[in-house]
């Protein structure tokens, strides 16, 4: 038999969405439960697959299918298209699988001519409305099917309506429409080389191939791209009998949505245009009403409305988003999907359907996309208001800030502690500005990628961040930065969002973050359901009670090296680099011992009960020295001046930045690295860590410290450094006469980690996945070079779908880390193993971290309501049976 | 039945080397065939073991076996240790599985008291050879066994000489030498405050576990450090007749080889010393005389000696290394083992013996460490020659040489144009100093790994390079440089060792490479047995033409970079990269264009009916720019003196820098990224190649051109430049009238190309590993930084035990490879793959690379004899089945 491709809409049903499109599918099912549908039928995708097979053109058979509907329609409906008395008028809609709203065409009224125009005249009685029909046919046919612009022919209204004094369309009559439908007959003439089509059938066949190619429009291409949806789906083409909401005071058009899809609330909410189509209510010429007034306009038709949104819902166990025509009092409907909706939305209608017994908790949980939820954990943009960036950087930490501009740190400071708002506007920021970024309200920088340190350091502090904003140019001496045409000065108010990359001058409405009472439960019902931990990355005893306060449940990844930045101990830090012998390295770190001490007590007290794993200095030394260039400089003109003291102590400074600057630093001397050729350093924080473990301890605190080796990729590294830790410990256990439980682990961080894990693994209570480092390495892409022009290439030209750096690549990096966990797990069964890189955070690489059996993700604290849910989902589309 | 801890040499046979070391193992062999060897037995290397498992205690055990060992050798020997009238005298000596010349301690006349001694000159009738014997054991076990400092025993002999006016020990007489003992005895009194003991069975057993204690003294500890002999195998003891060569004019010692070590000619080697024993000739007391004098001296034992040797080599099948003993005219022997020889012997001796029938041409092969005849291959210092080194860099580049110290590369030129020959000293080199080094015998500069620039031109081309001298400071200014308190000026000659990395003042010997006729003769036979092809790595006509007499299969590298750096053709190259549009940057590659073309059509010539691979553009293009830093002191200058279009100019090219400069360089815009982002240079490249294929094969030339995408990550980046290439070769083949068979493939050199290597062999028609790079990123370690500070540390810490630069790191880079090759192979199962980096010329990954079936090995010119014996002894040692 051939195959069928044009169903009736009572031969489908809401599961043939792929054959059917979403539209088509949903009209069958609306069918099929009794709802008042206008009759149609759908031609499949597979027809507009087979359009494009057959290089453009459709086929004998689906013609024949086609013509073969037609008639039913036209027997079941008692009128024939093109019928000179009473013909029958459909519609021709788009329909693909996934929904892509307004990427495609539409064409209503098709089936007017000049003839039949005037039996819908005198049928109707409505001479006006035939004729108003029959232009707006001929002119949506024109510009989708013949590809007339569409303002020419709003040109040839304008000119009739000049000529009779009118203001509105409602002014003219049906002579007057006669006028515009012979000016537009004319335009297409011109226009195309060809007459507007007399023949409906040929009208129809028309309309369908139009759908069938505004799939493969500019518009759709680029949505597709944008939503990561197949190009090989085709889109359904629906032909339905048209039912008219223009035809009187009695008839109306609308579309509404079953709840409030900005807040969620149980209420029904849209809008209706009396006396109208559908595309008034979009072209908004006429302001429409609010949906809730159509109880006053027509009372029964609302009830029914109401009735039928309630069944909507029952049926298809989510918010729905419908589109309905009165026509002469009768309501139809005219579609219904699913409805888009914020994540706040979201959030609330899932709770509240499980309340209502309409879905399971699971499906709640399955219901919230966790990747939108972020917008919900962050001061952000009022999403009513409008904005206008006039430049775009690096979404390097999300939320938005405004405040005055301040190019120099200790003026930010300054204004800062008068309670100024501020951002600090920098080419790139230093270990020497945190004070600055401490005191402002977000950062933005011309130059760096996500992991600079403007960045790193404002995701740590949970503060919005702009980074390599490159089309700002600063001027710090004129204290002012141009972008185009536009100068901002000092103190002028700019707004940034950390997360989209936007920067918009003056102030913008902000909205502070909500997490509501139901977002707590759908939190509560995946805290039951996920096998993942979920931990936060946080420096801090402020960053960690913000962690709690967000349900982390330890802390995955404590870096110390922000313990070294710190304004006061940055000279001590530098002696310390500096020192020419191991005695005065160790007369340095002795007096950094203390601080850091505390700073460890203050986060252990915060993270009472919970593990918190502590990494040991990761970066290189040379990023707590002063930048190289300006050295040069800055020697240069203390030459000028003559020899002097200065000259001589910046020329040491810069001896020792050139010894320790890298080709490639990300790839030198930093990690594992620093503690094997300076162990002073290790030890110092194993002490300062364990030290601080034993205060607490005797005040019966419970502390539960896992100290992390970085950057480890032999096992020959771990085992020294393993040695060396316990030694410390044992010496700091018998000065403070007192015993802490603790771990020692690794990061796993480079495909040699990953790939020799099971000899790793004998020396570790631990591993935890740096996926940041391990992507860089394992792509061999340094993320603050590749981000600037590599990626946004590569992700345009499809070469990769996502970002490395933001989703976990599985096939390259998750392969590593698959191997890694089977490696470590065969030495060690029981090994702890996590992921503390920002994938942590990221619902996708959580899914993966679940399926290849970590036991925790650690993110930013501002991520680990995301993680949670992330990890519940999981869980939910793939069962793990531990009892993790 | 208890452990057998201690074997007459009766027992023994060479095959048990593990458990009584080569020493005793071999002695036990001689005694099997009938030499004349004195009488003994060795203790066990499992009694060693036992006596460090044992707290360093000597077990019960073996103390009765070592007894009733002794009791056994004094009745066949018919003396008595310790017996006062005619004492049994022994020797005990070490003797490790793996030979360790010189680094544990021996014992001779062990068993000599106050009594015994008597007897002693009483039965040979001389009294001063018996208080002679004394005083040396007293010496020699005063100071090996009881620790005494060995000067303080010169001394008192020295006071014994001053008093008796002497010159020679062998003016002293017994009375003189009995004085000595007294004084010993007195020392050793005073520095342990213990007698001398006097019971001979305690000697014996003091000195065993002296012997056992060697095994782990400082010596011969940093002696299996660096010769990567474990610590775990324990030395043998062995107990011994003593034999004297110092009875008189009629006794003597000496050793020999069978063979000339250092050249391999077939004539017995060593010298002599009559009325001596051993430590005498090694002592350097007195000269020794050339065995071959012994023929003069004594014919007999001569004639004797001479067959001893044949009869030992016929037996070993291998060059021996002996010791013997004439005592009173008769000969005896004390050790055999295979003699060390130079490379040089190594090939010689080897041949010879195929020649002889002693051995098979695939033990001939296995005779030879490939990793030692590199140093056949350059010119080099002659070993005869001493040398002093006044400072140390990188063996960046192998080969010695000699020259007039210059540090201006257009000074160079001109003088190398003359004729001179000169070192070229930089402080690092660039693109610009090309014609330089060109110019120079070799380069040494005092910054820059193993791959900065210097060391990977200088390799290119064949010349000496010593890198990152860091101990040397350059002062341009003073056209000088210093090094400790020693200053080399401009036109003094320093020679340069770049196989060491050694700097030498003067001018020093050196001696050409020699592929000499054995050569030749074991590569030859290597070749029937290889599986691997071996391929070189070369950039010129003239790098081809060497590699094709070294006996390449084809070229498997040619980098294109070079090609681009030219003198002549960087400002073109800059014009291209400073190109603000696609058509400025296509106008510049149209001028390098037939440049490239010609070059290839050399290279294709040279290489005729060969393959050759041919890397399209691969590093950063900032690396054609001049360097950030010089520029900003050039701006700083010229903005001292007002504006000027020349600064103008400089300000632009550092925008350029600035945007082209990079954080991690070696993870950034190169390879395949430069090729995606700026597709115009690999078309240029690949037009230049497949235009110079077309115009040989029109002249008749067989040209296999195989075109390689660099840096590829993930399939899609190969896909899209394949078709590019496959566009382009239609375009060529179109204009040219002519299509010539071509390969695409990739480099594979990133560990997600190794992990997805099953999906990107879907685009490659092969694959060739660049092992430098996958190292880098394998390790996380930059090689320019690594290898500063980081590798030194590690090596000599033992956490590697070899650079994974220079020896590939089996367990990461190489399980990557080996699952590279097994998920490429499993969708092509003909994939052809290689390798091309310098691993490929090294002998152990040669042998990894046939392990996990490659097709073929590359590497620079010199190295291929290296791999083509590798590559045999891979076969003969690890079989494979292909018919490659």
């Amino acid at each position: 038999m051939a195959k069928k491709y044009v169903y009736n809409f009572r031969e489908g049903n809401a599961q043939m969405r792929k054959l059917l499109g979403g539209k088509g599918a949903n009209l069958a099912e609306m069918t099929k439960i009794g709802l008042p549908v206008p009759m149609g039928f759908t031609i499949t995708t597979e027809a507009c697959l087979n359009y494009y097979e057959e290089g453009e053109k459709i086929s004998e058979d689906i013609l024949s299918q086609i013509f073969q509907a037609l008639e039913e329609l036209e027997k079941e409906m008692g009128k024939k298209l093109g019928d000179p008395k009473d013909p029958l008028l459909v519609s021709v809609r788009s329909g693909a699988a996934i929904s892509m709203p307004g990427m495609m065409d539409t064409i209503l009224n098709l089936g007017l001519n000049d003839e039949s125009v005037k039996g819908l005249a005198e049928k109707t009685g409505n001479e006006r409305f035939a004729y108003d029909s029959y232009r707006r046919f001929i002119q949506m046919f024109g510009n989708v099917v013949m590809e007339v612009p569409h303002e020419k022919f709003e040109e040839i209204i304008s000119e009739v309506k000049k000529k009779k004094n009118a203001t509105y369309d409602t002014e003219l009559d049906a002579e007057d429409w006669k006028e515009v439908i012979e000016g537009y007959k004319k335009l297409i003439r011109e226009e195309t080389g060809r007459d507007f089509p007399q023949d409906p059938k040929e009208q129809l066949l028309m309309a369908v191939e139009a759908v069938f190619k505004s799939w493969n429009n500019q518009r759709a291409k680029v949505y597709r791209r944008i939503n990561k949806i197949p190009d090989d789906l085709g889109t359904a083409v629906n032909v339905q009998a048209m039912v008219f909401g223009n035809k009187g005071n009695d008839s109306g058009t609308g579309v509404a949505f079953t709840r409030n899809p900005s807040t969620g609330e149980k209420e029904v909410y849209g809008e209706f245009l009396m006396n109208a189509q559908g595309e008034d209510v979009v072209a908004g010429i006429r302001t429409p009403q609010d949906i809730k007034q159509l109880k006053e306009v027509m009372p029964e038709v609302y009830e029914q409305f109401i009735n039928v949104c309630n069944l909507l819902e029952k049926h298809y166990r989510d918010m729905q988003d419908i589109e309905f025509t009165i026509e002469n009092g009768k309501l139809y409907m005219l579609q219904t999907r699913s409805g888009k909706r914020t994540a706040q939305a979201a959030v609330k209608v899932a709770v509240d359907m499980v309340k209502e017994g309409l879905i399971t908790k699971e499906e709640a949980i399955l219901r919230v996309p966790a990747g939108q939820v972020e917008t919900l954990l962050h001061r952000r943009i009022d999403p009513n208001a409008k904005v206008q960036p006039i430049a775009k950087g690096l979404p390097a930490s999300p939320g938005a800030a405004c405040g005055r501009v301040v190019f120099d740190p200790d003026e930010a400071e300054a204004l800062g502690n008068n309670g100024e708002k501020i951002i600090l506007v920098r080419t790139e920021t230093t270990p020497d500005d945190i004070h600055g970024i401490v005191a402002a309200q977000g950062v933005l920088t011309s130059r760096g990628g996500m992991t600079s340190h403007a960045a790193v350091v404002a995701r740590g502090m949970g503060k919005p961040c702009v980074s390599g904003c490159e089309s700002i140019r600063i001027d710090y001496e004129k204290q002012e930065f141009k972008v185009g045409q536009i100068t901002v000065k000092k103190g002028d108010i700019i707004s940034i969002d950390g997360s989209t990359g936007e920067v918009m001058l003056g102030q913008v409405p902000l909205i502070d973050p909500e997490l509501s009472e139901e977002f707590n439960q759908i939190l509560a019902w995946a805290d039951e359901i996920r096998k993942l931990k979920v931990r936060a990355n946080a420096d801090t005893p402020s960053d960690a009670q913000k962690a709690l306060e967000f349900g982390a449940e330890g802390i995955g990844l404590c870096r110390t090296e922000h313990m070294f930045m710190a304004q006061d101990r940055l000279p001590v830090v530098q002696q310390m680099i500096m020192a020419e012998t191991k005695e005065e390295r160790e007369e340095a770190l002795s007096k950094i011992l203390p601080m850091q001490q505390k700073d460890f007590e203050g986060i252990f007290q915060a993270m009472e009960g919970l593990p918190v794993t502590v990494r040991l200095l990761d970066p290189p030394l040379h990023e707590f020295l002063p930048n190289e260039e300006e050295l040069i400089v800055e020697i240069m003109e203390l030459k000028a001046k003559g020899p002097s003291k200065e000259l001589e102590e910046k020329q040491e400074i810069l001896k020792k930045v050139r010894a320790l600057s890298e080709m490639n630093p990300m790839l030198g001397l930093r990690g594992c690295r620093l503690g094997l050729l300076y162990p002073e350093i290790y030890t110092m924080q194993v002490r300062a860590i364990l030290t601080a473990a034993c205060n607490l301890a005797k005040k019966g605190v419970k502390v539960l410290p896992e100290i992390e080796i970085p950057l480890v990729g032999h096992e020959a590294e771990l085992r020294i450094l393993r040695e060396a830790v316990e030694k410390t410990a044992e010496d700091v256990f018998e000065e403070e006469g007192i015993k802490v439980h603790y771990l020692i682990g690794t990061m796993i961080e480079l495909p040699r980690a990953c790939l020799t894990a099971d000899k790793i693994a004998n020396y570790a209570d631990f591993f935890s996945f740096g996926t940041n480092d391990l992507t860089q390495t394992t792509f061999g892409f340094s993320r603050d070079d590749a981000e600037g022009k590599i990626l946004p290439h590569y992700i345009e030209n499809k070469i990769l779908s996502d970002s490395p750096f933001i989703v976990l690549d599985r096939d390259g990096v998750g392969l590593l880390m698959k191997m890694a966990v089977e490696k470590g797990r065969s030495v060690k069964p029981d090994l702890l193993i996590g992921i503390c890189g920002e994938h942590g955070g990221e619902p996708s690489s959580v899914e993966f971290c679940h399926m290849i059996g970590l036991d925790f993700v650690s993110c930013s604290p501002f991520r680990v309501p995301i993680a949670r849910l992330a990890a519940a989902q999981a869980q939910l589309t793939n069962p793990r049976e531990d009892n993790n």
